[in-house]
């Protein structure tokens, strides 16, 4: 048994509305022991996603929520630090859905190893890892981007819509991206060569400005938003349009849902198509995807960025910062060094 | 040059919200002469569908609007009463898109010549015509029914939807239609083999009344009228369902657009699809489309209703009557005697 203490962050109530402080607890213990076909991982960094809004509610949805009084669980890279499985050395890195803790037990089933030689060990929690994986199976097997079209991703400095974005220009595509903040738009023109970025925050009319950088109409919509910023691209879209629905995240902090334009009229005028997916919908295809994102990450033609907190005691203010619109980038919060 | 008159439907002006008699005005006019390669077309049946009413307005749609000033144009068929054009004789039926008139003159181009021995000249117009094909395309290649799915249809008494159900239950599917009236509920189940039919005019909760009837819950809604019903459906729709916008005849006549329910957030939680199209959009399917809706008409799968008035200066009522919801099944207007 190793000496020391264990931090977990537990669910203590959950949310109407905006999340805050107060729907968290952290409580104190001892480093667990290992059995029989176990590792220990210790954390070096958590993965802070949109999505975990979602898990704090109890309404049905594809996650399972997370219940009160016990840990939130997410996307960690780790190191391992004993191990009773032949699978896993000590010293080891991998990455799994776990629970929001300094240290974590696993049989060894739910994680995988990382190969620290590829790239950054952080980039297995986003662009060789889910959130990666998702604008990789959203915009190819959704939105099916053609040299020419025009595509829109809104959310687009976050860890998805960055690599959206990206993946889109690769593909010869018009992008254009909405974001919140000058400092997000140059970021996505300046140096991941999006052909547009609009602020939503300082644009009064939003459809008009869509529309003056998208001349030819919108191919592809690629949603992590939704929203009045949803409405106003939905009224651009062309003929036989793509609508890409990875993320709501305006939507995941009202108290009772917002009624807006209704879709369905100018989905049949358009003969368009929108779609909802969460990524392991496209399990069978995790190798294809990690293998094409790997190859661009070498080859130089996907850039990243992240937005590291120190501190395990910064989690749940990086999480709230999501909200807030704080992070360029992937959202990380780094919790021990290498 | 034939002797005798030849009367058109023109629109007179647009409609602001629902349309009435005041849009329409019939002109008289002389029975035109053909060229060489053009044959006179005596009208036998007009085809009233829903989709007219979009075209009346001058948004921009996959359909161009009609022209005021200019005659209305749908599905016709006829017979060939006089002809220049080697293709088609004296005496044949054909089917196509025509002036809304008593005669048509054609260069041949956008007709087809009908089989009046494999069904009544009629159901080209429906069961073996753009109605027919509409149902199976959307359902067949949009809402993929599996065997042993529940399959819900709005407008389910109509044209379209009486198709889409028995095409469903040919695929082994529990079958639920929404329709407004004890009548037409009726028919389709005792008529049609619908598993449940509900009377959306005189159910108070809509939802609770589907979810007693889909106890698995939703995997495809087939929708030919938006609004609230569309709302009630959507909100017990299955992980990866499929939803087929076909119509939305409850929104064609609203003088400014409705708010309600977003719907990604359900799209997303779900992983479902939801995708608008018109028939052409599968055009190239069209020959496997009819012909296996002509096989099942013969072994008597599947069953149809027309209701049908006599008279061509009863067409603008007929038509304004499927904003009534006076029709079971397919709504023509018999113009003249085969």
């Amino acid at each position: 048994m190793m000496d020391g203490m264990n931090r977990k962050i537990l669910l203590a109530s959950r949310p109407k509305g905006m999340p805050d402080e107060s729907n968290f607890e952290m409580t104190h213990g001892p480093i667990p022991e290992i059995k029989e076909g176990e590792v220990l991982i210790k954390t070096l960094y958590l993965s802070v996603d949109p999505y975990m809004r979602g898990r704090m509610s109890d309404a049905k949805s594809y996650a399972e929520p997370y219940k009160v009084g016990e840990p939130f669980v997410g996307g960690i890279v780790g190191k391992v630090v004993e191990s009773r499985n032949e699978k896993y050395k000590v010293g080891g890195y991998v990455e799994g859905r776990l629970d929001w803790a300094e240290y974590n037990v696993s049989d060894g089933r739910m994680i995988r190893r990382l190969n620290p030689e590829l790239a950054p060990i952080s980039t297995n929690l986003h662009v060789l890892g889910m959130p990666g994986l998702t604008a990789y199976f959203g915009l190819i097997y959704i939105g099916e981007p053609k040299e020419g079209e025009t595509v829109v991703v809104s959310g687009a400095s976050g860890a998805v819509g960055t690599i959206v974005g990206q993946i889109a220009k690769l593909k010869g595509c018009r992008v254009v991206g909405i974001a919140g903040g000058e400092d997000k738009c140059a970021f996505l023109t300046d140096e991941l060569g999006f052909d547009a970025a609009i602020n939503y925050k300082t644009t009064d009319n939003l459809r008009k400005a869509i529309a003056e950088v998208c001349p030819n109409g919108v191919d592809v919509y690629f949603d992590n938003v939704g929203g009045a910023i949803s409405d106003a691209v939905m009224s651009l879209i062309n003929f036989q349009a793509r609508i890409v629905i990875c993320g709501q995240i305006s939507q995941y902090n009202l108290e009772k849902p917002e009624l807006g334009p209704r879709v369905a009229g100018q989905l049949l005028t358009k003969s368009a198509l929108m779609k909802g997916f969460i990524v392991t919908d496209y399990a069978k295809h995790n190798k294809e995807g990690l293998t094409e994102l790997s190859q661009w990450i070498q080859e130089g033609k996907l850039q990243y960025r992240e937005n590291i907190v120190e501190g395990f005691d910064q989690a749940v203010d990086a999480f709230l910062g999501l909200f807030r619109g704080d992070n360029i980038g992937k959202q990380l919060v780094k919790v021990a060094d290498e």
